[in-house]
Parts: structure tokens; sequence; C-alpha cells
């Protein structure tokens, strides 16, 4: 069942006793640097960090009293798991959280820090899908994927809303893309908002799966990416991919320098953390691959959970 | 003649087109940290990074036509010289900025960017107040003080002013306090507006001059202080020490570790950026030096201008 401009007000209203109804910034020196009025949707001053919390919390609180009392599980060791760990926390119930054993220990804590449950397995697809399933079974719980879920992209959608409500007459509205529920959601709502508006993705040149996919018109997945924007890594699902099919104008990729420039730019002059999969977004603009010239362009900033320690503008020493 | 509510009022309108309405960010993890529920007023978000330029702009747009033609002069290499510069060029008038010879090229070169004249001194009080003295004469322009001008602590209200209008019933107001504009205009705003609230300042007690002249009744200039709150080693002005004197309720020092501390716990769970002297003022709620269980805390987070290539957390190596 498609999902459509409703599923995402339902989720509006749904989330919103909980959630962040996060700010929208501007900054004149990113505007006089990229020739565009930007206006920045700061999901990276979302709880936990990350529009993640949306989707999250849309599933947990979709969820009937009978279903809810067994809890929810996902297989994640980024921003999903610790926004469903602390979705499933404010309905008091368990979240079982499945992570490869090679997941940082600063990811696990994170999870436990929000009464998330953590299970360890071996770092591969068949162990991860195995350990999830076996958890479905013996607990009871819902599986909420990180992306490929209607709920959860109907919350993702929420961000886009917000932000088209306070400034409807927006021209492009660009949003990064991984799994594509994000994508996917702000496509949806932008579309049925502000049918003239154009939705634009970006995506890491050296993970463009999406790039491909949407070229091709199959899904064509990234074997073993490699890029600085982690939360970028994943591919397309089959729910989300149909959606950027019908709702997105163009995937623009972007090199891993301009994700680096664009994000120090971003903390120099904004002055908000944001990761670097966020930087992908702004990188679009930054790196002038699409004419964008005068236009006024919202864009998701998707997130701002990174390690202080490890700066990509910084050497390794740390004191 | 005293400074009132009124004038804050006025420069709130005064400054209105040319400022960004900051937003008011709370942060549950830093309630849970320091048990008490937090407003953070991030004039960090505010242009040129810091509350300087609300003090600035109403001092530019407050000149009468004749006197603006000759511009403004001030001695600074901090955010109020890139504040002036910035408020000067929106209203089309040379700014003329005073800075000792050995001022970090970095701050140089962000006040030449926004249009600013710099003139070079010696670095000695007598060299900056001559040159100072010298452009005044040569060029008729107007003198504008750091913090020792009413139409300075006047803007700096402001930002108390916004933040009391969307939180009426905050129980204290805390400020970091440097020479005390920002700390007068904030004491005169809650004092007129939620007279019931508290106004607490936060002081690195490594530049502990406003303690203890407060505590001793006059003013005790801080002899070469050295704080990583670098925006704070100014003394009171006797315009400021009798504004303090009249409203403020308490002086609190901090330590350097937590400062350094608290900036940290802001960066990674906030996602904003602040400078060390914002990160002043949450220390007093961090430390515990003061019982502020269970209330509603309103905290003027100051600037966000950092050096990103010298974080305190991270060694000197950099790439």
């Amino acid at each position: 069942m498609a999902i459509t401009i409703k599923d995402i007000y339902r989720a509006s209203e749904c989330i919103h006793p909980y959630i962040h109804h996060t700010p929208v910034l501007t900054c004149q020196s990113l505007n006089d640097r990229v020739n565009a009025q930007i206006y920045l949707k700061c999901e990276n001053l979302q709880k936990v960090g990350a529009f993640k919390f949306r989707g999250a919390c849309n599933a947990v609180f979709s969820l009937t009293d009978p279903q809810a009392e067994h809890g929810v599980v996902t297989h994640s060791s980024g921003n999903h798991a610790q926004a469903l760990a602390l979705a499933a926390r404010m309905r008091g119930i368990p979240a079982y959280i499945v992570m490869p054993e090679n997941a940082p220990a600063v990811k696990q804590n994170a999870v436990l820090g929000y009464g998330g449950q953590v299970s360890l397995c071996e770092p591969t697809l068949e162990a991860r899908e195995r350990t999830t399933k076996d958890l479905e079974r013996t607990t009871g719980a819902t599986l909420i994927h990180p992306f490929n879920n209607e709920r959860v992209i109907a919350g993702q959608g929420t961000a886009a809303l917000e932000l088209l409500e306070e400034y409807p007459d927006l021209d492009v509205v660009v949003a990064p893309v991984g799994g594509g529920g994000l994508l996917g959601g702000t496509a949806i709502a932008v579309k049925a908002l502000a049918p003239a508006s154009r939705v634009v993705a970006g995506e890491p040149e050296l993970a463009d799966d999406a790039y491909r996919s949407f070229q091709s018109g199959k899904i064509l997945p990234s074997v073993n990416p490699t890029t600085i924007a982690d939360g970028l890594l994943t591919s397309l699902g089959d729910l989300t991919f149909p959606i950027i099919q019908a709702y997105v104008d163009q995937i623009v990729t972007v090199s891993e320098k301009g994700i680096i420039d664009t994000m120090k730019f971003i903390w120099e002059r904004a002055k908000i953390i944001i990761e670097p999969s966020a930087a992908v977004a702004v990188s679009v603009l930054w790196e002038h691959r699409i004419d964008l010239t005068g236009l006024k362009v919202g864009v998701i900033l998707s997130g701002g959970n990174v390690d202080l320690k490890k700066l990509p503008w910084m050497g390794t020493r740390v004191v």
C-alpha cells in the first residue's frame, strides 16, 4: 500500500509529543559561497542526534498495545539503533538491537545508555539475519527495519513537512540517500505539499548505488563501499526504491573532499555539528555539480553523531 | 543615565532586521547530568557567531546619519571587532578596528572579511589607546567600546529579552561575565520582565575579577589572567559594574577542567559548537557549585568561535 502525505501527517501527530521540532537555520557565508539561499533543517539537533528518531518513534508508537508489550527488534550499529532504543524506552517496552561483534564500543554503549538490549553476532549478513529472526521468535518482538518499513519512511518525511510548513516556497529540497528512508519520506512530502519543487538527493560517489539504480531502473547494490559518510553505506530497499523512482528528480554524487570541506565549513560558520552523511547533502551545492544559482534550497541535515576525537581535518594523535 | 528595559525594547526594534532571532534548545542528557531543566539561548548561532553582534548593531544603527558617515572605531581582537565590522558594513559606513600587532592572523582576516579596516599597534594599553584616539581624531569616527557603552549593553540585553518572551517562567538566568556587557544587559532584562528570577553569572576562577569586585564592592581588575575562556579576560567597566551590583544575585567561579568538560559535552550531546566562554555559563550548573536542582534555568550561550584545529581535547599535531 503506497505511502502518502496522509501517512506523514499521521506520523507527525503521533510523534509530536516525543520529538524536537528542530530549527531551520540560515548562514549568510554559506549562501555567499554556493550562490543560493539555503535553509538548513537541523535534524542533527533532533533527539539522539539524527532524523532516525522520527521514523523509530512513529514505528514504536504506532504499535497496538498487545504488539508493543513484546518489544521491538532491529539490526543496526548506527543512528537507528539508538533511535529505536530511546523510542522504546519512552513507550516503556524492550528494544532488542542486533549488532556485529566488531561494532565500536561507543556505539554499543550508546544503545545501552538509552536502555536498549544489545545482542552481538558475527559480522556477516547471514548471522545478522539469523540472530534477528531468533529474537523475533523467542521474544515476540516486532521487527523495525532501519528504512524498509512504511511507518519509518512516513516518520522520516515529517522533517520535510516541518520545513515546508515554515518555508512553503522552496525551489528545491535536498536530502542525502543511503537506504532511502529519509529521501523517500522527504520526496513524498515535497511532491504533495510543493509540487513545483524539485527533490534532489546527494550521495557519496564512493557509495553510489542509488545513483546507479536510479539511472538503470533496477536496484544495483554497492559492494563493500567505503566513504567517510558512514551513514550512507547501505543500499536501497524494495520499498524505498519505487518511491524514489516516482518522486525524486535527480541524484547527484559528491566527492570525499567535498564532503569533508563542506562539513568543516558548516562547523566553522554555522556553528553546528554535522556528521559526514549530513554534509553530503550540502556538498551537492558546494561542488556545483548541478546549477542551483539564486534558488531557495531546503537541505535536510540528517545527523550530528561524530567522534570528536577523530575529526577528518585533524591528525590522529589524541591526548 | 541609567539603562532600562525601555532601552532594551528600543534596541530590539532597532536591530530586528539585521540579527538572527536565535533558537532556544533543550538537551535531555544535559538536564539529566545537572538535575535541572536547561534552556540554551544559542547566541553561538548569532551572526559572526556571538551575542556581540547585537550590541554592535544597536550602536551602529543608533547613530545619526551625520555621525554615521564618519564611521565607527574600536579596539578589540575578539568577537566585538568582527561584530562591529559587519554591522558597519550593513549600514554602509567604515569600521576602523585597532588590534595589537601580535593578534592572530585568523582574527585579523576575519575582520577584513567583514570589510573592516585593521590598524595594528604595539601590544600595550598605551599604544592601543593612542592609536584609537588618533583614529577618532583623524576620521571623525565614533568610538564603540566593546562593553562600556550604553547602546552596546542595551543591545546585549535583547538576547535575554527573546529568551524570556519564549520562556517567561524561568527560575534562574545564567550568563558568563567578562567586561560585563552581556551580563549587565541580561540582568536589566531579567529583573524587569521576571522580577522573581535570579540572575547568576559564571566566571573562570583564573579570571575572577568580577567575582572579587562583586564581593568587595569596588572594581578589582585581573592582572594578566590566563584562562581557556579567552572571551572573558577583560575586567569590568565603570558602566557595567554598577548594573551588576544592582541586579545580579550571584557570581560563581568555575574551574578550567569544568569549562572543557562542559564544552565537550555540549558539542557531543547538543550538537552545537560553543566556545569556552559560553561553556563557562553551563559550568555553573555542571560543577554544582550552587544548588539549582529541579529549577528551570535559562543559559545564554555567548558564542561559538573556536579554532577547529586546536581543540582542548585533541593533541596539537594537525594534518
